[in-house]
C-alpha cells in the first residue's frame, strides 16, 4: 500500500475543496452574509491539505487497491469537512443532518434533512447546489482534469470514481479525457443557465438549478423544487436536461468529434429512450383522471419519468398520491438509474442490458444446449468476466438494499418507507415512494443512526459500492 | 424436439393423478360426502392420460429441452385439473380461485383464497393438503421412482424438478435416487403423523398437517392455521418438522447410510443453523413486550422462523403486528428459503452461499488483483458456470419478483402489499407481510388477473423459473 501516495493525493483534494469552497465565501459576500463558516472551513481544510501534500512519496505508482482507498477516503472526507459550514453558520443545526445533507449532494442523491429550504443563507445555499456539480462529475476527475498526474495509473483512480460497468476507452490519454468530461459538463450546464434565465429565473437561482441538474441531484432553492416556479417552461427545459445529463458523455464526445453516426447507434441510448417512452405513456394513462387532461398529464408523466431515471429527483407533484401501478414504474425506474457514464445513479441501463441479455443467452442454450451464442453489446462481444461483474454488482447492489431498508425500519416506519428510503439513497434518488419521504416530505423524519446509515447508503452508490467495501476490508491494509 | 415422449410421460402424469385421486375420493366416501367431483375428474385425467399414453415414441431419449417442456407442461395441467374437484364440488365456486388454490397447493405456496376454510368437505379438504405433499417432492420425480424409465436421459427431468443449484450426486443411479428421496420423505412424513397423534389430534388433521409440513407447503384445516390447536406441544412438533423439512434431503440420506459426520460438516447447514438462531434473538427480543415475557416471545419467534425460512407459511399469531424490524427479518427470510434439496422454496441457501462467497472472492481480488482465491463450498472449488447460472438465476428472481409487484399492483392495493403478495408467492411462503394478506388474511381480496398472475408466480417458483420459459419460448418449438 502506497500510503505517502495516498496522503498526498488526499492533500490535494483538500486543498481543492479550500479553493472551491471560494466560491460560496464570495456568494455570502455579495449578498452580505455572514462568511466565518466558509472562512474556518477553508483554513482547516487548507491547513491539513498543506500538511498532507507534504508527504513526499518514494513512488507514485497507484494501484487499483490505492485508487479505491483514495476515492472511498477522499469521498468521505469531503462529506465530513463539506458539512462544516452548515454546521457552523447554524443553517442546519446538528452536525449528524449537516452531514446528511453534504453526502446527499455530493453522491447527488438530492434526499433532504431541511424543513425550511428558503430560510437558508445565499452562501450556504450555492454550496448545498453547488456539491452536486461537484459529485456528479466527480471530484478526483476534477483533479486529473486540472493537474498533471502520472499517466497510467491514474486510471485506477478514475474507474474507481467513473459510474458504469467499464470506463470508455473513447479518448486514449488520461487527462485529455477527465478535461473533455469536464468540458462537456460545463458547457450543457452553462446551456441550461441560459436557457433557465430566458424562462425569467434568477441568475442566481438559473445557476445553482443547472447544478443540480447537471449532477443529476435534485437539490432545489425552493420548497417546492421545480414545482415552485410553477412555470410550463421550466420544466420543459429541466426536463430535457435532466434526460440530457442521464446520457452517456462519451456519446457527446462522439458527436464533438463528428462520430455522431456512432453515436446514434448506441444500444443503451435506445433502450434509454425506449423505456423512457414506455414509462411516460403507461403513468400519462394512469394520471389523466388526475390533472384534468392527457396534456398535462403527459407533461408531469415526461418530467417524473425524466427525474427518475436520471435519478435527479426534482419534484412537480406528489407522484405519491399516484394510481399504485404507477408508483411501481417510478420504482422500477428508481432502480434503473442513467447510462453508464453519465452523472446518473442506479445500477445503470447497461449492465441491466448485459444482465438482461445473458439471461436470454442462458434461456436459449438450456432449450438448445449445442448452439453457440454470446452476449454482445453494441456489436461487440460482451466478455464473461464483465458479465460476471454485472451480475455480482446487481446482487451486491440488493443485498445492500434488504439490509438498508432493515437497518432503516429500526426507526418503526412502514415496509414501504424503509424500503424505498434505501433505495432512492442508494440509486442516489431523492425521494421516496411515500408521502412521509415523497416530493413533499422530508428524510427529517429519521433517527440519527438512519440519517448516518443512509448517508453511507448515498455513497455507496455513487461510488459503486467497491470503494468504500475495500477502504474497509481488513485485508486491503495488511502488508 | 421428442414430441411423442413428451406426450407419454404426459399421458403417465396424468394416469397417476387419476390414480392419487382415488385417496381423497376415499376420503370422501368414509366421510359419507358426496363425491362426484373427484370421480368426474379421475374420468376427465384417467382418459386423457390413456390416450397419451397410447402414443409410441421412436426413441425415448430426452434431452435438456425436452426435460425442461415435460416438467413445464406437467405442473400446468396438473394445477389445471387438479382445480376440478373444488370447482365441481362447489367448495371453491369460480374456476380461477380453484386453480390458484391448486397452484398453491402443489407449488408447497399455501397461499389460500377460501375465506370458510372449515366449511369445506374433507374429501375436498385432504386433496387441498395432499397437493402440498405431492408438490413438495415433485410428481415426476415420483414418477421416476415407481416406473422404469430409460435411465441417463430422465436426469433433464428431474434437474429441471428438483429445487437447488444442482441435483446431488451422492446416490448413483436416478431411480434408486428417487426412491431413497420419497421414502425419506415417507418416514419423516410418518414421524410428524405420530407425534402429532400424541399431541391429541385426530387422525385425519394429523395425517394432513404432516402432508402441509412436509411439503413446506402451509395450508391447514383450521381457519387460524397451526393457532388453532391453542397447544404449545402441537407448535414445537411442527417447528422442528418444517426445520427438518428445510433441510438438504441428501444429508437424511447420508445418515441413513452411516456418514452422518460428513452430514453434520455440510456447510449450508450451519448457515441454516445459524440463520435461524439469529433470527430466533433478534425477534424474540422485537416481540418481548408483545407476549408478556421471554418465554412465549421465543417460542413464537421459532416457531414463526422455521415457517418462513422453510417457506411453509403455517401460521400462529399475526406477525404483521409486530415491530417493522421483525417484519423486515421475515422479510430476508423470504428471500433467503431453504436448503438446495429441501422442499423449501425461496432462493435456496446454498445458492446465496455460492453468491456471497463470490462476492467475497472479487472483493479480495479487488484489494489484492494478483491473489488466486477461488470460490470453494464444502471443501470443493464451486465452477465457473455454477456461479454464473446462480448470479443469473437470482437476477431472473428479483427481475420477476419487480414485474410481479408492478402487475399485481393495477389491483391498486399499497407498495408493501403488492411486493410482499408477489415475494411470498414467488418463494411458495403463503401469507405476506400486510394484514390485508397476513397470516390473518387472504389472497380472496385480489382480482382474478391477480389471482392467475400470482399462479403463475407460484409455479415459477417451485420449478426455478427456468421449465416455464423453456416451455413459452418460440424457440425451443422452432424445427
Amino acid at each position: 500500500m502506497n500510503t505517502r501516495m495516498i496522503c498526498r493525493v488526499l492533500g490535494l483534494i483538500l486543498l481543492i475543496l479550500a479553493a472551491l469552497l471560494l466560491l460560496p465565501l464570495f456568494v455570502g459576500l455579495l449578498y452580505g452574509e455572514r462568511v466565518g463558516n466558509f472562512l474556518i472551513t477553508i483554513a482547516v481544510s487548507g491547513a491539513a491539505g498543506f500538511l498532507l501534500t507534504r508527504v513526499r512519496p518514494e513512488t507514485s505508482v497507484l494501484y487499483a487497491r490505492e485508487g479505491f482507498v483514495i476515492v472511498g477516503l477522499s469521498w468521505i472526507l469531503l462529506s465530513l469537512l463539506g458539512a462544516l459550514p452548515f454546521f457552523l453558520s447554524g443553517s442546519i443545526p446538528h452536525y449528524a443532518d449537516a452531514l446528511f445533507e453534504t453526502a446527499s449532494g455530493l453522491s447527488t442523491t438530492g434526499a433532504t434533512v431541511v424543513t425550511d429550504i428558503e430560510a437558508m443563507p445565499r452562501g450556504d445555499m450555492f454550496w448545498r447546489l453547488f456539491t452536486h456539480w461537484l459529485g456528479g462529475m466527480g471530484v478526483l476527475v476534477f483533479l486529473m482534469a486540472v493537474l498533471p498526474m502520472s499517466g497510467e495509473h491514474s486510471m485506477h483512480i478514475m474507474r474507481a470514481e467513473v459510474p458504469g460497468p467499464t470506463v470508455g476507452k473513447l479518448v486514449p490519454r488520461l487527462r485529455k479525457t477527465a478535461r473533455t468530461l469536464y468540458l462537456i459538463y460545463l458547457g450543457l450546464t452553462a446551456l441550461e443557465t441560459i436557457f433557465l434565465l430566458c424562462g425569467g429565473m434568477s441568475f442566481y437561482e438559473a445557476l445553482l438549478h443547472a447544478f443540480s441538474t447537471a449532477g443529476t441531484g435534485g437539490f432545489s432553492t425552493r420548497a417546492s423544487s421545480i414545482g415552485g416556479f410553477e412555470s410550463a417552461y421550466i420544466e420543459g427545459v429541466v426536463t430535457v436536461f435532466m434526460f440530457l445529463f442521464g446520457v452517456n458523455f462519451n456519446l457527446y464526445f462522439l458527436i464533438l468529434i463528428g462520430r455522431w453516426r456512432e453515436a446514434l447507434k448506441n444500444e443503451e441510448l435506445h433502450w434509454y429512450l425506449g423505456i423512457i417512452a414506455a414509462s411516460v405513456l403507461l403513468l400519462a394513462a394512469g394520471i389523466r383522471g388526475l390533472y384534468g387532461g392527457i396534456g398535462t398529464a403527459l407533461r408531469h408523466a415526461f418530467f417524473n419519468t425524466a427525474a427518475i431515471i436520471s435519478t435527479t429527483g426534482f419534484g412537480t407533484v406528489d407522484f405519491t398520491a399516484w394510481p399504485e401501478y404507477c408508483k411501481w414504474i417510478l420504482i422500477l425506474l428508481m432502480f434503473c438509474g442513467g447510462c453508464a457514464g453519465s452523472t446518473g445513479g442506479g445500477l445503470k441501463l447497461s449492465r441491466l442490458l448485459i444482465l438482461g441479455k445473458s439471461m436470454a443467452v442462458s434461456l436459449r442454450q438450456m432449450a438448445r444446449p449445442r448452439s453457440v451464442t454470446r452476449v454482445q453489446l453494441d456489436g461487440r462481444r460482451v466478455e464473461d468476466g464483465t458479465v460476471r461483474a454485472a451480475a455480482l454488482f446487481f446482487a451486491f447492489y440488493m443485498a445492500l438494499l434488504l439490509l438498508f431498508s432493515l437497518l432503516v425500519s429500526l426507526d418503526g416506519f412502514d415496509v414501504a418507507t424503509s424500503f424505498t428510503a434505501a433505495l432512492s439513497c442508494l440509486s442516489n434518488i431523492g425521494p421516496g415512494m411515500t408521502p412521509l419521504i415523497g416530493p413533499a416530505g422530508s428524510f427529517a423524519v429519521f433517527s440519527v443512526r438512519s440519517k448516518l446509515l443512509l448517508s453511507l447508503a448515498m455513497l455507496l452508490g455513487r461510488l459503486e459500492i467497491y470503494p468504500i467495501f475495500v477502504l474497509l476490508s481488513p485485508r486491503t491494509w495488511k502488508k
